[in-house]
């Protein structure tokens, strides 16, 4: 249960071809993702608020972030990239996000370019976006302040969600690989991959590309490495099967005044014993 | 999302004739719980610490206990019920915990009589109790703490978990009745509800009995509640269908390249937005 | 040490004639300020930010100055006045405030018109506004979102910090009131209290007048009451009294090899168990 | 502001001749310990829990002693040691101790042989002592658990403040530098050093050997370095000397009404920006 020696996110990355990565809201969730073949998790922010039953929309804090990725990390081997969202602030605020989650241990953040305080990419409406020069200029103060060689930022862009269309996606990725981001990720809620791929058709590979296929889960893999993608995130398909499996377990639990016909499909208490890493704590114990 | 004027659970379980609790890690479990008709929560330390990965043995502190606690009771209207442990100490340790807890607006905790660190029920081997003595004066120190008249102090002996029999239970629970507890939890980890109902059989009453039914879940609600049971507790199937939803889901995304196969079966992002109240938020904003 | 039954700022501020309150950034300052005499404290967020070595620019979060004004109103009988900076967002993230604070027992908290994210107001330089009407509805969402009729909203105008002059402090602070602020607070960096009193002179009481003399010391409490203060905040004195003495005490036990020679100026470890309230906590215990 | 490059304290104490640490409660105190000349700070528990008005009585937890020595150590460059008392609880308790603090960038943890939950070792009365072989086992699980070399884990014993003299306290240092401790500390609350003394002239240097003279000042960090102490903490002077200049402040602006006479006394607020380092955050910004 200690991981001390986890491997960075660039490590993960260099391996390639391209990672999978699993949001997550607890270090549970981490470890099951980890378990199942994830090679990254995801702290999610959208998945992180919803298990506090708070929007998705800056009213949790940095504080609270960095608590349940550091909660995260360590647990598991494999790396957490920690959504930061609009980075809770301007300039001054990505530079104090930089210090303290390096310092915590995490080695990949991600910040976007909507405007603080932000709203949930899903939710329909506007998505104000800081211009481009002032995102590159976080993005640059960001690489400024890390001390260590490993320490990774990703630039999200808010421009296809906030329909802007493609070229601006692809002017505003190239300005923030040119100010130093170290991926960028391009973010759609179209049905289809047809948006990020014409994105990706027209990338020049200066720096990794991410995507978030919530809203086009047809899209393969498989087929997002070949068109070019190093990193795909399932950013909320842990969370979304968790409420459902809630719903469904504590609806049956009053229907039928019980949970014996429900034992079968639960995990067993030696799973939930082994997911704590009993065992291996009592031999620490020697 | 606000819930300020909850009725405490006193309330909830004077109105009788019985109360059902799910076990929750967060407050999307507690609201989930609220939703399928669940009474109150039980902010369950196996829960808590198994969201964390870590062992439900005294490792997690009161702080992390108490926060977990906060957080659900801030977005549900049904009481939180806090699971204790020992009350992290000695008689200080206890004082101290009324404080906090009642103050931070939680109005039921639960103490059990095991000795500190406490290592979690179900796990084989010894479990070391308290003498009834020390044990009954916390439960009087924690009453003689608290300051308003709702606070509730459920008594949780360890007699039957430690294999010490039912009158060894019955003596408890009547000394800790008497030292003030406004409740008794008897725990067993037996596969039949037998050892429970011996106990129900010659208690006298004197308090509201708590069982919860994890190793014999054939126990209908209705029939614990004809024995005489005030408080059925399903501690922790929710957290058992948790692991085995988001281990299914993420061997599943890996396996098949991606998330299109699972979208029936997992709840929408529109179901999240309203677990997380965004449209009553929203209207505060006027 | 058991602080229940507060009276809230509101009860405090009706008994009149006017309110003092000490800036303090711990419980430990808390309680100092009570036994000193002070009627209130102020939960000063450049106490809180400095005590952290972290700028006051809105990097320390929400959850640490609540986490920092809870330990303050467990140990004290006073009230805590929460110094929330610029509300840390928009209008929700004011809704999120209001109802985090007042759940958690905080009855008074002040918001001020600067943009977010702030710079503390005595940093020279320019400190940008949020324009009088997207202030006053934050202020009268923090209204609509309080449950109970005792929490108190303070709305502070940093129009004099800011060189618009007594008109616009006046324009601004009468939009306030009209918003349902219980009290404004004009914040003034000038030399002497001419500025204030200008603002005081034209005010037309329809809400009571906080003022905090940092930069104007030789103002006298009684002739603030004469002039129409309903509180004065002695914001920072505390710290940088507490900054003085530890400089001098640890580069004096450098410089002397040792303590010997401070030990008359130190309080006693008596003292220290005194405001742990040592005594107190073990009556509890019986 | 950024300390990621921080020296360990082995690293520390290997430069010797001897090492002087300051006992502090927060970052601010940890940064004028640094500017003093001060080698070390320590993470004082009593500090900690009066900075909170709580007893120092195992009432705050390992999560709020942690957060404390963390946000300390991210302000400073000197090493952080961390007072955990006893450890928190058992064995189980110690090996997690010891990958919480190591992952979070603390080197070095002081731990005592007292049981759990401690009494300060000031406050008269009996202070309960674990067995030899019980702590020395604990010791030896906290070496086995650290993953890096530069862990240093100072085994503390009570064994004078138990009145069970030099001959047990010598047994106790052996068996606990047996079992791996980096160093030992003997606490004495005798009016002078000679207990100290008696026990330093048996001593077999097999580890270095911490004091703490809170109640004989009189010895000088020379000759304590002379008689073979390799560490001497200054744990309580910073605490006590705050206590009274924030008695002293606060009584004074309630006499005087103002604090207009203070200002010659106080830091300025200039001091204090630069305590939080506001030139240089700035400067990241570019």
């Amino acid at each position: 249960m200690r991981r001390i020696t986890n491997r960075t996110f660039r490590d993960v990355l260099v391996e390639g071809p391209a990672v999978r990565a699993a949001g997550v809201h607890d270090a549970l969730g981490a470890m099951l993702a980890e378990q199942a073949g994830f090679a990254a998790v995801w702290a999610s922010s959208l998945g992180i608020s919803a298990a506090r039953c708070v929007p998705d929309a800056s009213l949790l804090t940095m504080t609270e972030y960095l608590q349940a990725a550091v909660h995260m990390q360590r647990r598991v081997g494999i790396p957490v990239v920690a959504d930061c969202d609009t980075g809770f602030g301007d300039t001054l605020n990505i530079a104090y996000l930089v210090h303290e989650y390096e310092a915590a241990g995490i080695s990949a953040v991600c910040i976007e370019d909507k405007q603080y305080p932000k709203m949930n990419s899903f939710v329909p409406g506007q998505h104000a976006l800081l211009d481009t020069a002032a995102f590159a200029r976080k993005i640059s103060i960001a690489k400024a302040v890390q001390t260590g060689a490993d320490f990774f930022v990703i630039a999200r862009t808010e421009a296809l969600i906030s329909g802007l269309g493609v070229d601006e996606a692809l002017h505003r990725c190239h300005a923030y690989a040119e100010a130093g981001a170290d991926a960028v990720l391009v973010h759609s809620r179209q049905r289809t991959s047809v948006e990020v791929e014409a994105f990706l058709d027209r990338w020049d590979a200066r720096a990794p590309v991410v995507v978030v296929p919530t809203t086009y889960p047809d899209w393969h893999f498989d087929d997002a490495v070949k068109a070019g993608v190093s990193m795909v995130i399932y950013a909320n398909q842990g969370l979304r099967a968790t409420i459902d499996a809630l719903r469904t377990t504590f609806g049956s639990i009053i229907a039928h005044g019980g949970s014996a016909h429900l034992e079968a499909d639960l995990a067993s208490l030696t799973e939930v014993f082994e997911l704590q890493r009993l065992r291996q704590w009592r031999e620490l114990e020697g």
